[in-house]
């Protein structure tokens, strides 16, 4: 990203928007639609966001300038937030305008995960220093090296395109509870390598740095994502790192790919391998289950307050049952 | 099990027979197929197990005495057993019978877990000292109550009618490693109802206890097993128990049920809801999870020393990788 | 149902509104939503429904106690219907407020099985009659006594949340036609139980009177239903029934209720077991039969006249040809 | 089938061979293998088949005439029955030759339906007496001529090449059971046309006829059978039959050619079209339903006596449950 | 279809309107939707299809005459086109009447094959060239012939109802390359007969010319079509074709036959018999993989320019990578 | 392999064995059974290979060299070929041991294809004349280059562990025809790109030189083979081979990479991505329609000489029809 203007703009976060009052401030348009009634003047419907929040607009005698902004823009507005009691909240837009790089400051639009980094990069540091492994070691310090790639993407990306840990530093924060439950898991079981659970845990995912658009205000996939694969791409990752490692043993190697090839646990759902070893069994279970966990909570956050039925989640095929805590009192 | 006569048999335990020196004792027969030659001269070939494990067996000229044993008789054996180069280990019955009940001593014959009891109940205690949850708390001392039922099968029926702790004790072994990686697993996540997780998982297979046959002698379904299926007994015995504990919550028990009912995860492995609750997803990942693990033990065992693949696992759908553990030097 | 004012108002059924003269009546109001123009101001768009039918309307300037109610409410609406050439019924409200518990006759928004309730009971009567074997016999009028639960529910209960058989008494309506087939095929089989045959698929889907909301105003699943479903509740509530006749058989307990917890015929519908006798063999291929044969009906009244195929159904995954009676003449 | 010389050879059938006493008859031979010993010398395992039954035998020091005998070859053979305590049943065969057709009564070797003809012949006729259609009427009067094809063959064909009704006149007690159910059902349904459900019925098989050699002796399928399947063939006799009848309704006809096409239910089955009208919905679930109490029969043949449980059943997927007859007393 | 009167209107095609300028011209109306605003004024929101493409349409203050006309309706239109900026291409209604027959030349209403008829016809004559097989070639000049049916229609169906060859000459352009490709494939195999390979492809969908109505101004599917199956009524064509070439061999039309039948490759995909000849399987093969890449094409069509991907396409379940040309410099 | 000493033995192929004279020669050892009888005298059941076949053996009264011999050793063999009536072809041996490498010449061991191997070095170098694209055409001689790897292993691989193409050489036989088939089906399409067809084609399987073991007389997967898949590990030496090209574009590669990683069509195949492109379409497709022509050859080659179906094929689901050519006569 490029430095920032010190005369940038400044930027309200939309969560904070002030109720019934003209304010000016800036949000990366997210949607656009031009409608139109029967006496041919056109209008805009149009959904904002920024690091804290969405909202929807409407632009009524839009200007030219207004016209001409895309969904995806960084756009300059004045107008009036208002929560009315039958549409919700909106922002009726006075003026609008195409911001440049530069002029804004990007750290403001783009949601970041809910969990402060430096917690993320303790709780990182604390799982390396698990490893007992001297190469599995020196692996995970080149992989999560935040001055080089593919450590400076690890650090920042998001787990996804849209959902779930859909946010800056997600990949990290999944990454981290996923090894730290599958850590856990594999010290139960004496015939299991808990250096090598834990390392292919935090790795298993590494390809999507590749696989999704860095540009934060556009996510998305890239083409390598699409035609070759986040399994793929992760495989050549973690091999190339691997290839870095001086005296990384070859059956260590073995087992590590491995891990990384087959942790979607199905054919069907992407790995041309699945799991045959004890290790990788339990980085995909863990996956899987963690990511399911989570999807109960966006689910949660996507009901009404007070209701006993989420909204049905895709990811786990069913409404999930949101009851008070079932405990006694 | 009737009381056993003072003056029983002695029993050898197959894993001990001496090599090339004639004994008498006795064995559980589980296989029994009548060979003849073109003389029209019969001979039986036979497979017997006890507690310490199993050995083929072969009877020239049977009296009328050894054709009319069955498989599923103990059998008082006399002859010699070797291990021919090229055969393998083999018996050669010289005189057999069928005994009656009360000659024998049961114990002998059934495979117990690998696990001594002591450390199981130990481990059991452990897990529900740890509960807090008062309704809980007296749920599992009921359900694992050894002077009563279901307690008291409980604690000694198999997990499965074959393979995959197919032994004394076998149930109480799985549901110790499923409760301990659940609890384990539940821990890392605030919103997760750790109490609920641990015993569900406890509970989780309860259904197994009048879905198999409780004469170890003769493993088997039981007619409810097959027409009624695990699930639906399990959940009738735990909501059963949940009555006869005074004041426990309403909602408690909706949830508690729930994990029994879609513990399988997939209406097509048996569960006719699937999981809807963290706490449910929790204890069917770690479930399946581990009993993955232990099918990779168990297919381990199956394979020869020192070889790096074993035999194909049927519940895993693969081989398994038994290459030296992927530790350094 | 609480007691109804004697003072309540008049109901006029949706399908007998007078055309284009002011009316006033009371209705379910089914979907209520705000929409707006550009001068900000809202207006309703609503459906409502009662027991004769459904009908869209329209409210403009609506007061602020219109704007209160919601989906759901019972509400006493002033205004004219009246059918355009191009729009179709539409009713145009001119006021709109929520009525209280008390101020309307709930059977007139409730709709009912198109089958007498007469002819449901008679039915019933004679099915029973038809039973030889006294325990079954003695089962099925506990569970269809009106006088306590579950028959009370069972007489009045819709046979789903929606589509087929939605309406009061179609789940007794269902259970006759599906007890009336089973029976008819089961007479061609000499080794087939007629009465086991006949009681089981009177009481296959017993369960969803608790599964459902009784409340027919506001239909949708109970929390049970959900999280423990219909196979396992209806088991239950059949187990509990039998265990109130004296004397009943453990084996005719064993089969029954193979019957209710295989009905679905699947693991993937939702049975953990599948059939495994005839009887239950020939009880869910009549449920299963009936419910298509039901479900052309529907597809049929969803059509236009004339029509020779009906709307999509997503229940038979097809399209129903309606062509005329393939007769000749 | 060529006339039988008068001087045939006796038959005795294998359900009445006495036993220790050496006989002479004649038997379909179905397998042959020849076995021998390290002494080079060869000795023949054999499996015999006649209408009555199947016997397996032995045959020492074998005549280059009886090695020369293949499976398919009606035998002539001399020897003893025994049923030995622990061999069961077998046939010591002392010569065999291979029989040259006229020398035998091919009625003697082939299984016939356990339902006499004259009781099937009278169920047909009573079927077609139900019809009022006059053009369906005339159709399966055509189909049912003994004096015609395809009704030659239809009369006396199997219903499948192994198991479930593979004898003669299966195909015709399969039609006619599958007819009578299906016209009951459709008879408890006001909008179904009896008629066509009791025509589609009859006829829903006919393919058979074309798809299965003709030749009882030698069970097959035919090069047609795979290459076109039942369904298309059966598609094609009941469209030339339909030709045949004089002012045949083109309408009946589409309905009529839809069942056939429609009546495995699923293209997964071979229909390449599913049932999209009420007839075809019945005659489809009643021909599967019957076929599956049909295969409880089979199953409960295949058991032990007293046995609660049938060996497993391919065609169910399931074992069946055989518990006495689940009624009071 | 009727005789064109001499004095019909003139058409212009929608691809060609000029921007900003009444016109009066006549379309296809293919979707014709009644609005409404809140002083009740009814306007028409239309789409008009013709041979060079489609457009969208508004009609405000409609006559009783324009309000009448139906999707599905020629109809004579006055107005403009234009193309905003924002909304894209519109036409804006000034009048709207429904035409008779006869009044408008259907074959400017719609869409042919890109490919010239006459590079159709001669790629026709070639492949039919290459056949020496002399009963096959018969078959091809019978199937093909214009002057009578099947050929007639063959020549001019569509090859689908939407999408894929959706227009006239369709089915044609979409069976010549199926078989040029098939035939180049089947050269490369010593034991394939390219004759029938060549054959098989130009009529493995001819049943399409009587699934399909015929009339393209209204295309969908026919009764049988959806009530039999394009496979069976495919068969029943090539079938009765074949019946009229003198000696054609039994063998070979078994065989062709089984082309017809299998080309789906897949029961569930409507084929009763999957291939079972190296012809079959190579038919099947080219059949897919040519549809694919032709839904590429369409993909591709659908796409902006510059995209480098299109829109999901169904078929191939996937988005389609559309990069520049992967060549160098 | 090490040199053959010149004083090796010398082999007769299994194919050309004389009959009834004793021969003395050399074999690979695929099975070998110890067998007993009831006076406990051991005897052998061995099957031998060479390239030219295989042949069934029996050896009683072995030596302990014999008894020592294990499958997978290479045997100089001494003793008697014949082909008995009844038994078949069977090699009664007199006299068995181990030899050592160098003894023996390995090629006389190895099946080879079919094919000779000059004439699939000219349709190779034919298949590269063809490329006009400079990068791919030098990809491709660095992939073929046989004085390196990996193309020296690619030159000689076999196509799959066992049946298809289980030969050496077989691997480049299937490149040569898919890549032929492919290029061919390019050519009919203006927008494919027949060089990234025809190189994708030849270098589609190259990951099974490293997935299977180059030891022709040992043959099975690799651990990486199993571990990380075919699929990845052809993915990474094309990468590999790419990065060697100078100037390779990086869009070429993309594609180019996409082919190898989706070319088994669908994720249950092991494909982690699916086609995206016109050219993996095709290259996929030929694949498989080649290996199923392929293995309708192998099915007719395990039928018997006059058979009309060939035995079930796994590969195709079916049985394969051999009627005589349907040609005319």
């Amino acid at each position: 990203m490029s430095a920032i203007d010190p005369a940038a703009e400044v930027q309200i976060p939309i969560a904070e928007l002030p109720e019934g009052r003209e304010v000016v401030t800036y949000v990366l348009c997210v949607e656009k639609e031009v409608a139109t009634d029967r006496n041919g003047k056109s209008y805009l419907r149009l959904k904002f966001r920024d690091a804290s929040g969405e909202i929807k607009a409407i632009h009524f005698d839009p200007s030219e300038e207004a016209l001409a902004a895309a969904a995806g823009d960084v756009v300059k507005i004045g107008g009036t937030y208002s929560v009315h009691a039958q549409y919700g909240p909106q922002f009726q837009v006075r003026r609008l305008r195409r911001m440049e790089e530069g002029e804004y400051d990007p750290a403001t639009l783009i949601a970041v995960s809910p969990v402060p980094v430096v917690e993320l990069h303790e709780r990182l540091a604390k799982l390396i220093d698990r490893l007992t492994d001297p190469h599995l070691r020196v692996l995970l310090e080149f992989a999560t090296d935040g001055a080089r790639q593919p450590g400076a993407d690890f650090l920042i990306a998001p787990a996804a395109v849209r959902n779930h840990h859909a946010y800056r530093h997600g990949l990290l924060e999944h990454s981290l509870i996923v090894a730290e439950v599958a850590a856990g898991v594999a010290a139960n079981f004496a015939t299991v390598n808990v250096d090598l659970v834990l390392a292919g845990a935090l790795l298993h995912d590494i390809g999507k740095t590749q696989s999704y658009s860095t540009d934060m205000l556009a996510p998305g996939f890239t083409d390598a994502g699409r035609l070759h694969g986040e399994i793929v791409i992760g495989h050549d990752m973690v091999a190339g790192l691997i290839a870095e490692v001086p005296g990384f043993p070859a059956e260590l190697a073995t087992q590590m790919r491995h891990i990384i090839i087959s942790h979607h646990g199905e054919k069907e759902k992407g790995s041309p391998v699945i799991p045959m070893t004890r290790e990788a069994i339990i980085v995909h279970f863990c996956d899987d289950m963690t990511a399911r966990v989570g999807a109960c909570d966006d689910a949660e956050r996507a009901a009404a307050d007070g209701d006993r039925w989420s909204p049905f989640s895709r990811m786990l095929e069913t409404f999930v049952y949101l009851a008070p805590p079932a405990t006694d009192d």
